[in-house]
């Protein structure tokens, strides 16, 4: 591994095939140039797809696999087959450091399965989570679990308190970022029993003073909190819910330019503007979410996502990897467990 | 009762005090001439505040009740205290049919605790859940259950499909709404195995045609699905979020329009297509959501909602009301009955 990053890219686990993921993969090399890539997948395919970005081309790696991890597939499954696909072979590359971090659009109980055998957990932490940043009213907060772990019992909702923590402390630069935990109601006996017991724990932790206790869904965008704590399931749902209305109001905003005259004039006075809030309302420059607690940095992207979508997803692969995020994260860990506090009693 | 509408509203449940909830009273009843209100809660405050609305203090009867159900008290304590709280009053006036609806911004918990021990769920019927219309792309969708059940099993969510579809029938005037279980996937093995039987259940079941799978909280704004599936604890989550998200939306638009002179010049020219956006993405103007299942028309508001917020609660039961919507599920559901399908095997 030389000086200058290196990303795996599993091209086999998009919805639009590895060509989309490809053209991704020159988008973000325009933004980064120095970087290099190693494509797991078809052969085939990814030659004829790289043919479309010379400079892309001059600086890639092809590791051709025979196999692929399906939409479907269950995770026993995929932990028999594993060798010969392309999430199992980059995430071999991943755990034996011959690249700095991985991106995939595949199946995400899939690679969380595969991510653990292959790169296994931080210590102290018994399942990563995935955690992205997200938008509120004057900055980002950071949300997780949000679709690894679709059932989560209260330790596991106390680590990724204690992991979202550490990594909104480098990606929000913040020295005591406030926590919440998502709930139908901010009282204490409101909700399933397994959130009652993580804020119970959190306010006797050493985390108490960062602590907030529950947060409600329509006051995560407010600012309070910089980070949000969730199961896996309702993280996705979350999350997902809050793209599909970002959709909508961009759609009503289009409405209101397009339906009459002086809609059109306004238009044209402050396209500039628009552009911007369209760019800001745009779930696509978001895609990209970290899988945290594991030893490596694995980005997971949207099954769905296009071209501009996938880069954003490398992005932040190559970010993160400037960073050291996973060295910093264990650095952290490791200062929490010689205060001896994660275990729930 | 007289062939006008009666409403009975809990003012003691609003986060905000009952001058409050009269004063959503006041403008409902701007808009429904016509409608008598029968208020139940502490005598004093509301004849205070009955004075401010003339039009409204003629047309209303008070009910004082001396204690109140808090938001914190727990199902089983109201059950016991109910006869002298202002929800148990209440709830007692709708059972006996001396108003035709009742509105409240009480614990959820209690409400519902209470709705079922007086009023009883329609039979057939195991859970009422909480339901309300969204927007979408082209239209309006129904969700349930947002946040009576925190957990649900299979058979709960097959229920809320069958209320959801007779309640989206006459809501939106749709002869077969489209149904969706709102998942972390679309594929059949994706998600909790409550989720996974309810739709093996409704795949073969006399909703089949009307049945479209599981649908992501990013898809539910497309217009596909009529009517969305969930269980309380998601649906509250997943509703709360999409408030959220359009609270955020709206400021970044007014940001658009007031930090530049084209965008000052520009929000003067479009000045009413703006106010209607406004009045479209202000989740005070969805406040409303009805307890389906029950033997009566119980309408829930935000615990937070203001005077604005809550009118538009008591909209939803007025209107509800002259539609006979209670009358008309049952009917529906006795038609359901005769099939003999409501039963998971």
């Amino acid at each position: 591994m030389s000086n200058s990053i290196t990303i795996a890219i599993d091209v086999m686990g998009s919805d639009k095939g590895p060509s989309e993921i490809i053209s991704g993969a020159a988008l973000s090399r325009e933004r980064h140039p120095g970087t290099k890539y190693v494509f797991f997948g078809d052969f085939k395919e990814i030659t004829k797809a790289l043919k479309k970005h010379q400079i892309l081309n001059q600086c890639s790696e092809i590791i051709s696999t025979e196999s692929v991890v399906l939409p479907d597939d269950k995770p026993s499954q995929v932990l028999r087959k594993s060798q010969n696909t392309s999430m199992g072979s980059s995430l071999e590359y991943l755990k034996k450091k011959k690249v700095d971090a991985l991106v995939s659009a595949g199946n995400t109980g899939a690679l969380m399965a595969l991510s653990k055998f292959k790169l296994r957990t931080m210590e102290g932490i018994s399942r990563p989570a995935i955690a992205t940043t997200l938008p509120h009213s004057s900055g980002e907060f950071v949300m997780l679990d949000l679709g690894a772990n679709i059932e989560c019992d209260s330790e596991n909702l106390i680590q990724f308190a204690i992991m979202g923590t550490e990594f909104a402390k480098i990606i929000l630069a913040k020295e005591k970022p406030k926590i919440g935990i998502l709930n139908v109601g901010t009282e204490q006996e409101k909700g399933k029993s397994s959130l009652q017991e993580a804020s119970e724990y959190l306010k006797r932790s050493y985390l108490s003073k960062q602590f907030n206790g529950f947060i409600e869904g329509n006051t995560i965008t407010n600012g309070h909190v910089d980070v949000v704590v969730t199961d896996g399931f309702t993280g996705n749902i979350a999350l997902k819910t809050a793209e599909g209305i970002a959709k909508l109001c961009t759609l009503y905003i289009k409405n209101v330019f397009s339906n009459s005259f002086f809609g059109k004039i306004s238009y044209f006075l402050i396209k500039n503007s628009l552009s911007m809030l369209k760019i800001k309302m745009d779930p696509r420059t978001r895609n990209g979410a970290l899988f945290l607690g594991l030893n490596g940095i694995v980005v997971k992207s949207h099954g769905g996502a296009d071209a501009l979508s996938f880069s954003s997803a490398i992005d932040i692969a190559i970010d993160f990897s400037k960073e050291g995020v996973g060295d910093k994260i264990l650095k952290s860990l490791e200062n929490i467990k010689s205060i001896g506090e994660v275990k729930v009693d």
